[in-house]
Order: C-alpha cells, then structure tokens, then sequence
C-alpha cells in the first residue's frame, strides 16, 4: 500500500497528520485512480494558520511588483507544465483534453493570473481616497490569511491554488490556504507544486500558497473561522457551504461564498416566431455543454404558454436525444443530479426526455423537464432545487401575469436572462418582467445565454443569496474580485514619512 | 392615561397594533417623561415591510436628483425646526442643549444629508464598469429597504430617521423602516414628521421613511431577515447586536453593525516626557466629552512601565477628579457602566479614581482603572469589557514586548492610536507596535485622541469584528457608505435602450 500524498505547509511538502485517506475516482471509468490522499487531523491545519500568520506579516508589506512578479512567474510555469497539468485533470474530472482543458481552460487560468499581477502592479483595486485638509487617507488594504475552498468544476480556473479565488486573494496580499476540490487533488497538488517554485524562485514567504487536501468538517468550520484567518471563498454546494458560512458569520469572519444557482431565462413568443431553431440549438449547446456542470448552466427555462414554445420544446428535446449523454464529474455529481431530477417529477415535472440508459463513466441521460407555471406557483421552492449537470426544467406560463408570478418567487440567482423579438414585438413583456428579474440576479443578459462567464474588469460573477453570500461582491472581475479579501484602513494625523507610499503626497 | 403614540406606516401616522407600551425618561432627573409610546407586533412590521417593497420598486427607478431634492429638503426641514428638536433631544438624552445639539451634532446631521444628498446627484458611489468590448456593464445599485436601528448617543447623527445609515440608505436608492432608540423616541417621532413632510413635498413613494418605536426580540430577528428587506444598519449593544445578525446571517440578508469598540491609544515614553500636561489634558476631554458615551471612546490606554507614565496616571487621576462627572443617556447605560467598572475591578484592575457619590441624574463617577500587563495578558478577553461612559482601563506594560502582547490579544476596534516623541525618540518602538495595531482598527491615529470622527469621504468609521460586522466597509464617509447598501448589477448583452441611462454609451 502506498503511502498517502504530502500537504505543502509553511513552504515544506510533509506527511498530513490524521489516520484516514481518500482516493479520486476516474469518471470515465468509474474506478479509482491510484494515488492516495490524506485527510488532515486538526494538528495540520493548527500549523498552516500559524505559517500563513507569519507569511502575511510579510506579505502585507510588500509592494504589489513583488506579488505581480510571483503571479507572473506562477502563470508562466503552468503554461510549462501544460501537458502535464492537462493529463491530469482529464484523469480525474474527464473534461476533454481539447480544448476544453488545454485550449479554453489552462490560458484561462494563466490570463486570470497574468489580469490578477496587473491589478497588484497597479493597485487600483484600493480605491485609495486622500482628503489632506482633514489628514484623512483611506484604502483598501491586506485583510489575513485566505482559505479557499474549490469547486469541481474547474480544475484549473477556479481551483483553490490556481482559480479566481487564489489570484484575488493573492494580488491583494494574503497568503492562501487551498482545501483541494476532493475530485482533483493531484490536479491542485500539481499546481500547489508549480505555486510553490514561483514562491520560492521570487523569495516570497514560503506559506505564501499552502495547500491540504481535506478536512473533516468540524476541522473545516474551525479554520473558517478561526482568528488567524482573514476570509474564506468558498465555491461548491448549498449544503456544505451553508455549514462553513454560520461557522464564519459567528466568528465574525467574511466568507463568500458560489453556492447554487438555476440561472433562470424567460424566451419570449416574438423571439420562438422570430428563430426557433436558433434559440433551440443555442440553449441546447449552453445546456449540455461540459455535461451542463457550470454555475451558469441554464437550469429554468420559463415560457408563455403557446404553439410557439410547444414547437420550442420539441425542438430541445429532439436535441437533447440525438445529443450523447457527457461524463459528470464524480459519483457525487451523478448522485445529487439523478436525486434532483427525480425530486422534480416527484413533484409533478414531466420527464420529456431522459429516461435513457446510462454509459460507463459517471452520468445521467440528458434531462428536459417541464411543468406548468401553476404547478410551479404551489411549490417554488422544490421546482428551484439545482440539478447541477444537464438537466434544465421548462416552466410553461399561462399568460404574462403568471409568468410575473413566476419571476417573483425566485430566489437569488447568478444569472438572468430575456430573449425577445429583435425587432421589438416581445417588448412590452419585456417592460414588465424586466424590473423582478433585475434585483434577483447579479447578471441580466439578453439575447445570450449565461454559460459563458467572460474575464473582464465589468464582469459580476455573483448575485443575491443563496447564490452567494453577499450580493455586492463579484468572484471573476478585477480588480473587484480582490476586494472581497481587504479590509479598509485609514490614516488619521498620521506623520507623512509613517504612511504606505501609496497613500504619501507625491 | 394617554394613547400611545402613533407609528408612521406606508404614509399613514396610525396606531401601533400591539398591547405594550413604554415611556423614555428625563436622564437628569431619572423620571419617566409624559409621552407613552407603542411596542409594535409583528402585524406592524409586516405591514411596513409590504409597504417598503412597494416604495422599493418606485424608488429604485428614480434619478438621483429626486432622492437628492428629498434628502436637501429634509436637511432644511430640520433647520426649520431646529429649537424644537433641540429641546426634545435635550429632553430625552440631557445632552447639552448647546454647544453640543444646537451647534455640533445637528449641523453634523444636516451636513451628512447634505453630502448624501451630493452623493446621489452624482453617481460616484455606483463605480460603473463598462467594457463595451465585451458588451459588459456593471455598477452598485438599490438593493432593496434598509431597516435601521440607531444608537443611544447621537439622537441626531446616528439617528435611525436622519443619521448617517439614513442618509446612505436613501442616497442609494432605499426606503428606510426606522426603529427608534428607545431612550429618544420623542426625537425620532419629530425627525420621522419632518422627514415624512419633505416626502410628501417631493413626491416620493409615501413609504420611502416609516417608523417604529420598538418591537419585540424575537420579530426584529424576523425583520431583519425577511426576504422583503435589503439590509439592515444597526449601532448598539454588542449582545443585542449578536442576536439580530445570527438572524440575517442565516437568511443571507446582509447586516451592518457596529457594536462595541475600547479604541485602543498607546502613549509611548518619549511623548510624555515630552508633553505630560498636554497629553493628561486631550486624553481627559476626549474620555469625558459627551460623558465618555461615545463609539470612539479612549477606553483603553497602554503604557510603558516607568516614571514618566506614572506621572501621566496620576495626572490624569487628578483632572478626573476635578471633573464634575456628566450625566448618562439611560439607566440601561448607568447600569452597564457600573457593572463593567466593577468586572474590571473583580478581575484585578485598580480603581484609581471613581468612588465618589453619584448624581441626582443617571451617572457614574468618571473612572480611571489601572491594571499591570501581566494581570492583562492572563485574562485579555475580559479586560476588553466595554466600559461604555466615562471610564477608561490603563494597563502598564513592562516592556516594549509585553505591549506588543497585549497589541496582539486585542479583539477588533473602530480605531486605534500611538503618541510618540515628536522628533523620533520613539519611533523604535513605533515601528514595533504599528504593524501589530494596523489590522485590529479600522482607523489608525497618530498623535490625536479618536473621538472626534470627520464626515470625510476619506473617514473609516469601521473595522474588524467585534467593533464591526465587516470589515470592508465603514458607516461615515460617502459616498463609501452607500455601498453597504447596494448590490452589483451587471449586464451582459442588454440592448442599448434597456441600460440604465447612466450606463449607455455618451
């Protein structure tokens, strides 16, 4: 028996303390990969804090050059070991080598990196305000020591040693402890490796990126909330991020957290008329792309009752028949997505398609749900349960009054979307479900589907709870993104030579 | 018996449904005054609540001139009604008719609506992102009613109907349910009138201010986690404060508090020898201004054992003593004051001064504690016991590493401070203790007592957890403060004639 994987703590790879172990699972074959890992006692994550607390008293000093060189050299590293890095996570999330992982996934990541050294170098992210007459300088500043808690999605670009979360945290100058995503932990061990060269090749502090693989959860809610701990982001599932987010919030701690999201879109009748086939293959793309496993993934559709969306059903589900069933992430993933679909029609969806046998790997035939909007009106709750994977339930409206109805009873989600007649027919429906949509959702789009979530400095990747934990706060997008882990400091009467440069009269 | 006064609900002053009722008192004479007021039932905050949605949908669609003609108009609303106020307040607090409401706190209130009022004509506080590239928009935008309750010590500027949460809340776009303090509902009472007036005069939605004088425990947790409301502002006691956020955290419902600060001031050796009578002086009036009933109090002042601090103590003994003590706002508070006072003293702390005979009003000798950094550092937790009035807690540090200790164990504050030689002969030490005090406060201070808080866009009035709630946002400065209230909304693909005006293409 081979002995388990080592945790990176205060820049030394070592043997985890705790007895029990885990392996990832190949989710194309089912079977478990060969390397072991350790579940760390308490005793592990006693040190990392210790280590990150005195990283941080380091970090915090920096200029932003120093943490943008790391940044740099991290990015330039991964593109090094690409193969590699790529190999391995098709091993233990069966994403498609190409050009999921390889095209689309890793230059997101190193462009994450690359955008995150940009705004360390710049510092735009402190919103730094100086009022001279008053002595007053204010900033956003270094908050401690950053726990980010990976999702299973994104090996690379929202990985805990590697993502978003990492880079914010990171460029903003905190050192970060990466709880793997328990689906990839050679994934984050490897890049947790290639962090660890950048830190020591640019002498930054050696538990400036620390990583464990897992926790129990009690270890889990004690490090969220621990006092060395700065914040927590945490992107996963409703459940275990609703345990970590009471554990914080009574220590006082900031967590954000991605937590679920149905990411509703409303087709309008003008729009069907207008380009049926076009909207029929678009949703069926965004849907099933990936195995529909994406935060954004369309999973509430809501329509007006009529010929033209009868014919719009049909034609999805045409096409998620003749579409082949993906490979989901995990034995978990295909868990929670068979035991949601079947909570739907429990509850009076009807199952148009995806009654399908099964494949090899992880997976669950490519699911389209309907349900009347009255059906939906009398159980909301229930009708918005995640089906995270491909899977997406139709809510047929009577009229634009229920579908109003519809909107209002939706809790908080990512995404938002309308597609209406491009000439304008759709538009008075449009006036009056525009303004419910608008204040439940981080991101209103038209016309497009959500899936794609673009890197760009206007981006928000959050939205009212429980999509996440704070509805002002975005997790892709910098420099925002990196004030989730900052703390506002002010100067008062401070003597000039005493205060940060940046905050200096120049 | 007189009814009780009546609530102001959706634009209707109506009475309270609800059987209790509470009176305030005169704090000078500890008698009840005339007016009886009602404890709302939950039907009152539901009926609030609906009302708040409905005004919410209108307000939020306004331009910001319109929330700023409102906010300027009720600035000179209360000018108008200045002498009345005054004396009400004068009433219900024993705060010094003048200078301290006439010409300090009431200015103050009229100026931050004022700044409040600029803030929502120009936009600022919304930080529009456009990358037109990648057809992306996002700015901060009304998040929904704010519920606020306001604190004892400022029944103008802190007020929950025309204090700074007030102002931001309605700046961004949010009506306010107000929860009065209950030692000045007369006050609120006045200042809802005067803000109801200016409504109705600027053709607000009748709903955009409502009042309540208070409500049971269990429905303000209710209130401040309805899925109706946005957020809540809340400035009071730590234990009261604990409660209502448990209740919004589990609902995902952001809550700003402010809750309980010592304001830590370090007078380091060079600066006494330097300038005893002056520093014994500005630490006097800074403790026992507003009788010490402010969030910023010097509560806590370490030193450096030796000859020059016991000077100071004694010194500042002495003023103490000299000082007639001043009155406190309620019994609640006398009550509080005494029993800090005296868990300090249980626990080994020394009552220098503070022993003498009370007043005819609520009141407490102004107290000077003293205490070795030994004794501190066993027990640091209950050391921090907020002595909220006039009482301060010294404890003489051995050493410069003891200091560092006792640095390093304090929870978080609103504010912290060093005096230092004024030609560097401390500057040593200095650098020794700044880094440690720089994350615990949310402002840092040199040479200047912390009471007085700048309305400055370049203020912090906030900081790390227990004094605040978050640590990224403060409760004075706009337009920062806006933010607290408002969430990120992104569009994404939005025809151009659907943007917000501010978000188009110029």
């Amino acid at each position: 028996m081979s002995s388990p994987q080592p945790v990176l703590i205060g820049g030394q790879w070592r043997a985890a303390r705790g007895s029990e172990t885990f392996r990832a699972s190949n989710p194309a074959t089912r079977e478990p990969l060969a390397d072991l890992y350790p579940v760390s006692s308490w005793e592990d994550c006693d040190a990392a804090l210790d280590a990150a607390q005195s990283a941080f008293e380091q970090l915090r000093e920096l200029p932003g050059e120093r943490l943008a060189e790391f940044l740099d050299s991290y990015a330039a590293g991964i593109e090094q070991r690409k193969a590699e890095l790529v190999e391995v996570a098709h091993q233990e999330t069966a994403l498609p080598r190409a050009p999921r992982l390889a095209d689309v996934e890793l230059p997101r990541t190193t462009g994450q990196l690359r955008q995150a050294a940009t705004a360390a170098r710049d510092g735009s992210w402190r919103l730094a305000v100086v009022d001279a007459a008053a002595g007053l300088r204010t900033w956003f500043a270094p908050l401690g020591p950053v726990c980010v808690f990976g999702p299973n999605n994104f090996p690379f670009a929202f990985g805990s040693a590697s993502g978003g979360d990492f880079a914010a945290a990171i460029a903003g100058g905190n050192p970060v402890i990466a709880k793997a995503n328990s689906s990839h932990p050679g994934t984050t061990r490897l890049l947790a490796e290639i962090a660890a060269e950048a830190v020591a090749a640019r002498g930054l502090p050696a538990a400036t990126v620390q990583l464990l693989y897992r926790t129990g959860h009690a270890d889990g809610e004690r490090l969220v909330s621990d006092p060395r701990v700065g914040a927590t982001g945490y992107t996963g599932s409703r459940s275990a991020g609703l345990k970590l987010k009471a554990a914080a919030d009574a220590a006082g701690k900031p967590i954000y957290l991605e937590l679920s999201s149905v990411n509703p879109v409303v087709i309008l009748p003008g729009a069907i008329e207008e380009r049926l086939d076009q909207l029929a293959n678009e949703f069926t793309v965004s849907c099933l792309m990936g195995t529909g496993q994406f935060c954004t993934n369309p999973g509430l559709v809501v329509l007006l009752k009529g010929t033209a969306s009868d014919r719009l059903v049909e034609s999805v589900v045409e096409r998620f028949r003749e579409t082949p069933a993906g490979t989901l992430l995990s034995e978990g993933v295909e868990r929670s997505l068979t035991a949601a679909v079947e909570t739907l029609v429990r509850h009076g969806a009807e199952l148009r398609t995806g009654d399908a046998r099964r494949g090899a790997g992880f997976s669950h035939p490519n699911a389209l749900l309907t349900v009347s909007g009255q059906r939906f009106l009398e159980q909301p709750e229930v009708m918005q349960t995640e089906a995270f994977g491909n899977a997406s339930l139709w809510v047929i409206a009577d009229n634009l009054d229920q579908a109003r109805q519809i909107l209002r009873h939706l809790e908080g989600n990512l995404t938002g979307c309308i597609y209406s007649h491009s000439a304008g027919d759709d538009d008075l429906a449009y006036d009056r479900l525009e303004p419910i949509l608008r204040q439940r959702v981080g991101r209103l789009l038209n016309d497009k589907m959500p899936t794609g979530v673009a890197v760009s400095p206007a981006m928000n990747h959050g939205g009212p709870f429980p999509a996440t934990g704070h509805p002002g706060f975005t997790a892709v997008g910098l420099p925002a993104a990196i004030r989730r882990f900052a703390m506002l400091h002010c100067y008062d009467n401070v003597r000039p030579h005493r205060l940060p440069p940046g905050l200096r009269d120049h």
